[in-house]
C-alpha cells in the first residue's frame, strides 16, 4: 500500500523564485492528505500530477499566510471544476470565518460543502481516523496557536499462510480468530502456534509534520519511533537567538528532536530566505542525526 | 524613457502547470504598475526580477479570484520585507473590506498604509495621474463590475535645437515660450517658425488592458489609436455561444476590437484551460487584425 510524501513547497515566510511556501501531500493508498497550503499550492499539485478530486482532507498548521494563502485559489478551482464531495479542513480557530467571509464577499456559492474542524488544546488529540490511518494533532510552540500533525498507519490484520489453509482447511470463525492472534487446535488436538500460521502484517508507517515551532522537547514523546519526521529548520545554529525570538528552530535543534524521538528519517525545511545555500543546514543537522535530508520542492519520499 | 509591458500570467479561471493566472506589469520609467494580481503574482515578480519596492500602484480589474488572489501574499511579503511607503490599490467596490478583514482576522498589522481607490461608474474616468502618465478606467461588460485600464503617456515638452540656442542665445522666458509652441522673433525682427527650432517630443505611448469582457464595441472610442492593446480571448470563435454566456470574448472578437480601434498591436490571452494549443487563437485573430501576438507568461514587450 502506498505511503509516500511529496513536498510541494519549502520556503518560509514568502516564496522565492525557486521555492514555494509550505505544503506537503501524504499519499496513503492513493488518497491524498494536504498539509498546509501556501500560495501556489494548486500549481504545485498540478506540477506533481496530484488530482484535486482525490484530495478530501486539508490540515493547516497555523494562520500565517505562508501556510494557508493557497487555500482560496484551491477551493475556487475545485468549485470551477465542479467538485461535489465535501472538503474537510482542519486548522486552529479562525479559518472558517476567513474562508467563508472571502467567498461571501465575492458572491461565490461553492457547489460543495466545506467542513471545518477546529484544532485546539495543549495536548495531542485524535483529529481524523479512517480504516487506514489516524491523525493526531501535535501542539507546537509558535507565536500563534500552531499544530503539527502525526499520521499513523493502522496495524493491518496478518495474512494466513496458504499452505496451512490447504492442509487444515480451517473454518471462517477459526480464520478470524487466527488473524486476531489465536493458535490453531486441530481436530486431533494438535496445537499449532499462531506465529507458525500467519504472515505478519507489515509494520505500520508514520509521518510527523512539525512546522512552525520553537525547539520544544515536549513533542518528543508523541513522536517516539516515528518513521519520517519533518521538522522545520528556519535558521542555522548561528542564528539561534533569532530562532528563539521568532519561535522557529535551527537545523541542530530539528536534528536533536529527531534523535531524541528515535525517528527513522528526518526532513528539514522552511529555510529562511536569508540563506542562499542549504548544504550548511544538512551538515549541521547530520552532526546530531545522520539520516537527514533537505526538503526540496517536488521531493518524493516513499516509505 | 522605458515604457514596457511584462506579462506575468495568462491563464483564465485557474492556473495550469504552465500558466499563472492574470497579472501584467507596466514599467513606466522604472516605476512599475501592476495590473491584476492572480495567485502566484509575487513569484512571477521575482522570476522577472521586478523589485517589490518599486511597485506602488496596483490596478485590479474585478473581484474574481484569478484576478486578485495573489494580493494577500504580495501584501504580506511587502510587510515582512519592511515596506513603509503606502501601497495604492484601485479596484471595483468590495476589495478593501476583503483585504482588511483578512489581515485583521490573522492579527497582522501592516507597517505601511494600504490606500484603496474604488473604481465605479458606466463611463471612463481618470483614476490616476502623475507627471509621466494618466490612467483611465475602461468600463467592461462582465458578470460582475469589471474595469480595464488605459495607461496613456503624457506629451513631453519638445527640446530646442542646440544650434539655434548657440546662434540666437534666447532668454529663459523665450525658451519656455518656444517649448510651448511659440515662434522666435529675433532682435532684428526676424521670425523663425517654431517647427524649425524644436525637436518634437516623442509621440506619447499608450497601453490598454481589457480583461475580462464580453465583446463590446462601446470601448472602441476610448481605445482609438492605442499603441498596445491587451484584449482577453478566452475562447475560439467555435465556442462563441459559451463566450457570450460567460461574458468572455473570442480571439476573433478581440481582433475586431483592435481593428475598429486602429490599435498598433494586439496581445490576446486569458485562454481557457480547455485549450492545449494556442496557435489557433493567433490564426483566428490575425484574420481580422494582423499585428497580433499571443500572451505568454514572462513575455516582455517594449514600446
Amino acid at each position: 500500500m502506498t505511503f509516500s510524501l511529496t513536498i510541494l513547497g519549502t520556503s518560509s515566510a514568502f516564496p522565492t523564485s525557486k521555492r514555494y511556501p509550505t505544503a506537503h501531500v501524504l499519499n496513503v493508498c492513493e488518497r491524498f492528505f494536504l498539509i498546509d497550503c501556501g500560495e501556489g499550492t494548486q500549481i504545485q499539485l498540478r506540477n506533481n500530477r496530484i488530482k484535486f478530486g482525490k484530495l478530501n482532507h486539508i490540515f493547516i498548521s497555523h494562520l500565517h499566510g505562508d501556510h494557508f494563502f493557497g487555500l482560496f485559489g484551491l477551493i475556487s478551482t475545485q468549485s470551477l471544476l465542479g467538485r461535489k464531495t465535501p472538503l474537510h479542513i482542519y486548522s486552529p480557530a479562525g479559518l472558517e470565518s476567513i474562508v467563508n467571509n472571502l467567498f461571501r464577499a465575492v458572491n461565490d456559492v461553492l457547489p460543495f460543502e466545506l467542513i471545518f474542524h477546529e484544532i485546539d488544546g495543549k495536548v495531542a488529540k485524535l483529529v481524523y481516523e479512517d480504516k487506514h490511518i489516524c491523525v493526531e494533532s501535535i501542539p507546537l510552540k509558535h507565536r500563534i496557536p500552531t499544530y503539527g500533525y502525526l499520521f499513523k498507519e493502522k496495524l493491518k490484520v496478518p495474512n494466513i499462510k496458504k499452505k496451512f489453509v490447504e492442509s487444515y482447511k480451517p473454518g471462517i470463525k477459526e480464520m478470524l480468530n487466527i488473524k486476531k492472534g489465536a493458535d490453531y487446535i486441530s481436530s486431533e488436538g494438535k496445537v499449532i502456534p499462531n506465529e507458525q500460521i500467519i504472515i505478519p502484517a507489515p509494520k505500520p508507517r508514520s509521518y510527523a509534520f512539525c512546522s512552525d515551532t520553537a525547539y520544544s522537547e515536549k513533542i518528543v514523546e508523541q513522536l517516539k519511533d516515528v518513521d519520517l519526521l519533518y521538522h522545520e529548520a528556519t535558521f542555522l545554529e548561528e542564528a539561534k537567538k533569532l530562532a528563539k525570538q521568532s519561535y522557529h528552530s535551527t537545523a541542530r535543534q530539528a536534528a536533536t528532536i529527531a534523535h531524541l524521538a528515535n525517528a527513522g528519517q528526518l526532513i528539514i525545511g522552511h529555510f529562511s530566505a536569508r540563506y542562499k545555500q542549504f548544504e550548511p543546514f544538512l551538515e549541521e543537522a547530520k552532526e546530531f542525526f545522520d539520516n537527514t535530508v533537505l526538503a526540496k520542492d517536488n521531493l518524493l519520499i516513499e516509505l
